[in-house]
């Protein structure tokens, strides 16, 4: 029998106020009634992704967070710097539902077929606002999880699988062969390794551990080298002559790693020139920041020729490029191996109350490598 | 009647050399006899141009360069750093010919149509080797300049004229509608004002002086920002958002400024913004960096959402990118406005002897804005 459906339900809310703070708390919203095509999701397990940090916090100064409310309905509180207030300026006094995916059971649906067809199914859902015990939505944004699939298990159905399929797709469309990765221990990271070994695709890892050297070995790793290491550069070069890898994907941002990226390139590709290229090599070197673990800038050596470029990467630009079809392709492919290539590991579990706890803040703002917390909305308080 | 050729002419060259020094000299070198298809140019006027110091200098310390030789065949040596030899191996003991482009008259001409046709025309030329007496060349790469315009007028037909139409068309090939130009009092900006006006493209201007804010207002410039000025930052928005300028060409390459004026579209973009939008506008801004007056790295401080990219550009990609046919297209509009648009303005007429004086390398090296020389092989000894 489906559990009841009560009147309420709790969402976490982030409310950057005129006044230069940060308010997070969870906030008694109605759920709604799901109309002719919608349909009403019961949410079960929703990540916390790097991608999620930015509303959740926006600009404010985490180191002066303080915890208020109470032990059941936590409110965190945080100062945002004065000179960073303009750049959130559209969200100012806002409630703002946070949490990008996850997923859940279908307890009620609207009158259409489409609705009617995920009732009582298990579904991804990318769609915001999932950081709340309910989630009322159109059925077409959802994506029915293969029997036996828990919530879970699905809960991570979109921005990983979805940003390493981009990966793979990006370089097929701009003519790369192969591909380099930073911080590759991570979640993502791991699940690139899997879908490059799959697709035959060649692959360049690039990490700060030794430890993490064995774990994506592990894995199948072919080509894995230790920024740590002094031999670093060298190892590099090594790799991206072996592989042809002229497309990166940097989840860093900040620093030299870029920009050594793009010299080891130039390097590797000037080993096989036959005479001397006054410009440098004319063959295009790219790489995509796609994440910022390191905020302080970027900076380029620009000693690699003309033939190079670093810009932005993000995935609903990624799948605005490729279009509704394209998009739904990837999206199928996800649903079939979220169990094996696309599947996700979580360190901890932790309801909606203990996501606004200073200690869980500390712990998952963080956003080490390989740490990634699951928030089940249903679970009891703390 | 036309001057007697002789049996060698005056070719500058540049030579790295094994054990770490940089040796400019003038070689005697034998005038070849043309080819059916070829002609011999006397070559009359060659500019110096920044895209010439590459190969000319390359990574050599030039605070080292020493005197040597007479005053008809100075020699300067000076020496390159250890660490930058590798960069260059694949042209080590290698005595290069320098010089992109120039103008000269055909002196003798190969028998075929093409070439025979030249014979005593003034042509403007992109081929390399041009800071010689005489160059020899295929017929199909000169460019023949409308009656009545002198070498000295046609020398510069190529770097600086088919660099801002690049910026233009590069523009339209990519979706954009206005530009921004850095440096953009040297001479290839001021050709850039010209051709924008000529062809209603909008311009943002970006100079360090107050002079050149007048120089460029004279020439019809309508958004010039002194990057000297407290206001700058916010004159540049002011500039964008009039414009609607997404694409820049920046000429420093080094700092902060490529961040800034991405930055600074990213403010503009905003303006109009009806939401929030949290991963930043969706407008692609793109920086290219054509130039290196700074050589320090480049810094980007990311604070532009994720639709951004910098990269490289350089006149001989562009051109490989739109073809055979689109490259000819625009030397045929050079060639008819040689004198008006892309006219262009030299501070100094120098020989080959006087440009190998370290007094003239120490200032045409520099590359101070608006500071353009133009060599002269014919010109006497010194």
């Amino acid at each position: 029998m489906p559990p009841e459906i009560p009147a309420t339900g709790l969402q976490l809310q982030s409310t950057i106020r005129s006044d230069a703070t940060l308010e997070l708390a969870l906030a008694e919203v109605p759920v709604p009634e799901p109309g002719e095509g919608e349909v009403l999701v019961r949410v079960e397990a929703a990540p916390i992704n790097p991608s999620d940090m930015g509303l959740v916090f926006g600009p404010a100064d985490m180191t002066t967070a303080r915890q208020g409310g109470t032990p059941e309905r936590p409110v965190v509180t945080a100062d945002v710097p004065e000179r960073l207030l303009e750049s959130v300026r559209a969200r100012l006094d806002q409630a703002l539902p946070c949490g990008n995916e996850g997923a859940g059971v279908v307890v009620k649906a609207g009158s259409s077929d489409a609705a009617q067809a995920l009732l009582g199914k298990t579904v991804a859902i990318l769609g915001g606002a999932m950081y709340a015990q309910y989630r009322c939505l159109p059925a077409f944004l959802c994506l029915a999880l293969p029997e036996g699939t828990l919530p879970s298990e699905g809960a991570s159905c979109f921005v990983n699988p979805l940003t390493a399929l981009g990966m793979v797709e990006t370089m097929k469309l701009e003519g790369h062969e192969a591909l380099v990765h930073t911080a590759a221990a991570s979640n993502l990271g791991q699940m690139l390794v899997k879908l490059c070994n799959a697709d035959g695709v060649p692959l360049v890892n690039i990490v700060r551990k030794a430890g993490q050297v064995e774990l994506l070995r592990g894995l199948g790793a072919k080509h894995v080298c230790n920024s740590s290491e002094p031999s670093f550069e060298t190892d590099l070069v090594e790799a991206l002559v072996e592989t042809g890898a002229t497309l990166a994907f940097d989840a860093t941002g900040g620093g030299k790693l870029a920009s050594q990226i793009l010299t080891g390139m130039e390097k590797a590709l000037s080993r096989s020139a036959t005479e001397y290229a006054r410009y440098g090599s004319e063959t295009h070197k790219q790489v995509y920041v796609y994440g910022s673990l390191d905020r302080t800038p970027t900076q380029l050596e620009r000693n690699y020729g003309a033939a190079w470029g670093v810009g932005g990467w993000l995935l609903p630009l990624f799948l605005k490029r490729i279009g509704p079809a394209g998009g739904q392709k990837l999206r199928e492919r996800v649903a079939r191996e979220i169990k094996t290539t696309f599947a996700s590991h979580y360190t901890k579990e932790i309801s909606l109350a203990e996501a606004l706890e200073l200690d869980s803040i500390a712990s998952y703002g963080r956003q080490a490598t390989g740490a990634k917390v699951l928030i089940n909305p249903h679970k009891p308080g703390r």
